[in-house]
């Protein structure tokens, strides 16, 4: 057996997100199914990251085992045939050794959330952000952002039917920057709770508006429950940016 | 009577272009109806460009007149309201003086055409960028693009069915630069030739491939002859991007 290392870059719209799911088809099963189209063996794709319907990745990474004896180059390029016509692209194959584990061996995830600050709809990114029309301060966002830094109980942010085996996580970096109209919320933890970056965005939101204030904020998160914290911020404004394994 | 500017922003793949077609639903239609649906009056809606079928706009501007007494802030609002669930966005709205027109009076257009440059297919750009597999030399296509500034006879590069009187014009910028695997061509003149960008697009193209040397555009450009230039680069990789009318 060999075991493969892809990057995955997908549109999420039309999927109802990475895990398979016995109603709507999801990124895993397009890929493991181009997978058994071009080598037809029978691969499970384990991801780094499950993310939910509507959610966008710029490097998604999973791994499969199969024997067919081949190379990067004609796995990526095989698997991409075979994908067409999804909005599903692998950036890159190689081969890495049996110890190596897309979701277990990753020791950081990140990701990006994008709002369209305007009062304005939005057209050309209608579906790649959050419209938000009231004016956000996002020296507000930041100051209440920081709080959230280092390792906590993030049950405020955790959805109802999150599977983790505890709310505490460690998050590495939350940084709120604005380029024009557009405003960027970048993320990174070891691993994430369920709708966890979702529910911060949507919580950090209704800071920037000014309807609640930093101790507002703070109240809320050392609540520790998530009916006190803010709305759950849309999906397809989210993208799955990138994951970190150790240095070989 | 009342003129008022608009600056619009919208997604072009739904539409068959700017302008009204007995057969398909224009950008021009869409917001036409909307305006008579604001206030009843039916206005004809003067564009500064006439994109084509699939080609983005981030700020087109236009103007119409209309009797009815109000502000900017409610033309721009109300007409958005009407135009749900269309991809266009009505930026801003303002009050201008009848010897404004969006299209005489504009004194420079821009254009950017995107192109992602790398071996996998697209699928989060898949609709806004131009797939280019073959690495693609900035340099060498920045060198092509740097022989059209200054006013050329742009034959080469115009589609059969132009419109314009002549095919002189004067190109005030073409650059070409790579972030990444996005490469961005821009460009800016007071007006182009049907298709002109697409066509520049695509002929720098084949520069950048290695396909045409530097003297093989020259003489494509040279040859005044549209049957002697590069292809025609896809539709849905152009934005128009801006329109700059004098000072007041």
């Amino acid at each position: 057996m060999t075991r493969w290392k892809l990057t995955i870059e997908y549109e999420g719209g039309a999927f109802c997100g990475w895990q398979r799911q016995p109603h709507a088809p999801s990124i895993q099963q397009c890929i493991e199914e181009a997978i058994e189209r071009f080598c037809g063996e029978t691969a499970t794709l384990h991801g780094a990251g499950r993310t939910d319907t509507g959610v966008h990745a710029r490097a998604q990474v999973a791994h499969f085992d199969i024997t067919k004896n081949t190379d990067g180059d004609t796995v990526r390029d095989a698997v991409n045939f075979y994908l067409r016509p999804h909005k599903i692209a692998i950036l890159g194959a190689e081969h890495v050794d049996e110890a190596f584990h897309a979701r277990f061996s990753a020791i950081q995830r990140s990701y990006r959330y994008r709002i369209v600050n305007r009062r304005a709809p939005l057209a050309i990114d209608a579906e790649r952000a959050w419209h938000v029309p009231r004016p956000l301060d996002i020296a507000a966002m930041q100051a209440a952002a920081d709080l959230l830094i280092g390792q906590h109980d993030f049950s405020t942010f955790r959805a109802q039917n999150c599977q983790s085996n505890s709310p505490v996580k460690t998050l590495d970096r939350l940084n709120v920057t604005r380029d024009g109209e557009t405003i960027v919320i970048e993320t990174a933890a070891r691993s994430f709770l369920y709708h966890q970056v979702r529910n911060m965005a949507g919580t950090l939101a209704m800071v920037g508006t000014g309807q609640w204030s930093l101790d507002d904020f703070r109240t809320a998160f050392a609540a520790c429950d998530r009916s006190k914290g803010g709305p759950t911020a849309p999906a397809h404004a989210l993208c799955f940016w990138n994951v970190t394994y150790p240095q070989k």
